[in-house]
């Protein structure tokens, strides 16, 4: 059986205040009155025999109502008490399937076009799943990003993973040729991916272990149980470990969405974004993206390059192309509070 | 007896969001928690005998309440029930004084240290004033403003007036030496400025005192009457016209706080901003002016000279020195509601 696992538990905070955690970026209206979490159910719901879906409780209403407006009645909820990071999330939904069951794990907040580069990519990683290796898809990168991790590779073999590079390494890296962006999407038989964790997260795959089995017991398991699960993401615990590797090499448009200048490039392309009540002089027209969620009156004057957000949370003013760096202000913002 | 007259009845609106019709910014609590209308009566009472304040009728309870909070129990309120520019304002005023009472006309939303110089000038004027001038206050300028209009003269001979001048011209000014700001503070007897407006605008005085008229025996008069009023300033109105005038060239501190450029300077001065809520990347911290009266986060991430007004009725993003452009944004703003 080939299950879906969609990855909705992150806090998405670099795109605050646009998103909370309250109310995170992949359950946020954006695209066409769809959210990033609708469009992947409904991307992938064709395509495989079940889905599972990893969230925070918080979220399991707006999920549930999410996923069955976009025709998903019946998905897999797989709760979390509090958020530790991709692995342990992992690590619950292979427990819930069958050893033989093929994972296709897939964050809830990216955006990627359907077409036959898709389709391919994922018959591609299933039969290498098939074959029990842990896969990983890598984008064939457009442009040197400097917001994605890179896969070394030949044809599907990885050489290595590197960490979000400087401008200069992302310039080098397109230049040289035989790197991927790191999609953060993978699949792999359940027990292979298990298998992964008892050889290099012994510790981690027991607690995980110890929390199913509590749960399936009716047991009531609060965030403090949770804490107790090192919060480590499958590329660090498992992928840059283990030599049972394989990467797809991929060719479909595919955005993480990190950043607000990679999500600006989707709202405006769309003009899906909101500029009701925005006061532009006539030299801001061009220039600048305004997305007035709040409503409250926006005005600019003579400003160039910037990004404007405003909601019920707060008000961003961003340099276009720093908004990596909007995670400073909210640490500042939650220390604040 | 020497009357300090008042003017109130601006709306402001070069100062939006700050300054909305509703609670124009001469209201507004802006230095160390007082208004600027509350530092011109304080600034003034213990030089004159009397105050008049002329404003429109909507914003009587705030400034009886300001004049009062600051020690003024009994000034003589003129109330407007539409605003008709300073040449009507100012002749309502002389209706009410007695012909030689001598009116130092001052707007409420002007900032002035008062130091030796300012009460020199007042006296100067004074005396001018009594020999029947009409006089006007000009500020030695200290750069080339170009929000501000010039007076060219020959120490208390004008010349001529001019318009706001291009950034080429007013450097122009400064250099040859000889030129003043105009600062829209004036003294003259009562019947003086009478007979200017009996000689170079028939019309206006004869509505405004049929209007005073009809106020003096109790009858209500309402917006439409007032509308009948030419809309005219006293420079254009009279003292671009006539050859009795006078100019004071005068050495205190004084700004218009016309535009958020000039504000930001009296606030920052003080510390007297609203940085509450308010999150910077560090190299934030210099180069940008946030005012948050509203009190909902702000945060900025890696843009420069900006300036950023967040009220209960709007936001403002205005590149420093173009300030003056907020009458575009906020003609948009008004048109669109």
């Amino acid at each position: 059986m080939l299950i879906n696992v969609i990855l909705s538990g992150g806090a998405g905070t670099r795109l605050w205040p646009l998103s909370t955690k309250l109310n995170p970026k992949q359950f946020i209206p954006l695209i066409e009155g769809r959210s990033l979490f609708q469009e992947c159910t409904r991307r992938n719901k064709g395509l495989v025999d079940a889905t599972m879906i990893v969230l925070h409780e918080d979220h399991l209403p707006v999920a549930r109502e999410q996923a069955l407006s976009v025709g998903l009645a019946d998905p897999i909820f797989i709760v979390e008490s509090a958020p530790r990071n991709t692995a342990p999330a992992i690590a619950f939904a292979a427990l819930e399937a069958a050893p033989a069951d093929i994972l296709f794990v897939t964050p809830a907040d990216h955006v990627i076009d359907v077409n036959l580069h898709y389709m391919q990519s994922l018959s591609q990683a299933v039969q290498l799943a098939e074959e029990g290796r842990l896969v990983t898809f890598g984008i064939e990168p457009l442009h040197a990003d400097t917001g994605y991790g890179y896969i070394e590779h030949i044809n599907t073999r990885v050489i290595s993973f590197h960490e979000k590079p400087s401008r200069a390494i992302a310039e080098a890296y397109l230049q040289k040729g035989g790197f991927l962006w790191n999609s953060g999407m993978f699949c792999f038989r359940a027990d292979a991916y298990l298998d992964a964790l008892a050889e290099f997260q012994p510790t981690l795959l027991r607690s995980c272990q110890y929390v199913w089995e509590q749960k399936k017991k009716n047991i009531p398991v609060n965030a403090s149980f949770y804490e107790m699960i090192p919060s480590v993401s499958i590329d660090n615990a498992v992928l840059e470990q283990s030599s049972n590797i394989s990467v797809i090499p991929s060719r479909f448009n595919w955005s993480d969405i990190g950043s607000f200048d990679s999500l600006q490039q989707y709202l405006t392309a769309g003009d899906n974004w909101n500029h009701k009540n925005v006061f532009l002089t006539d030299d801001c027209m061009q220039d600048n993206f305004v997305f007035n969620q709040d409503g409250k009156p926006i005005a600019l004057v003579g400003v160039r390059d910037i990004m404007v957000i405003q909601t019920s949370e707060g008000m961003l003013i961003c340099k276009k192309g720093e908004s990596q760096r909007v995670k400073e202000v909210y640490n500042l913002f939650t220390q604040s509070n």
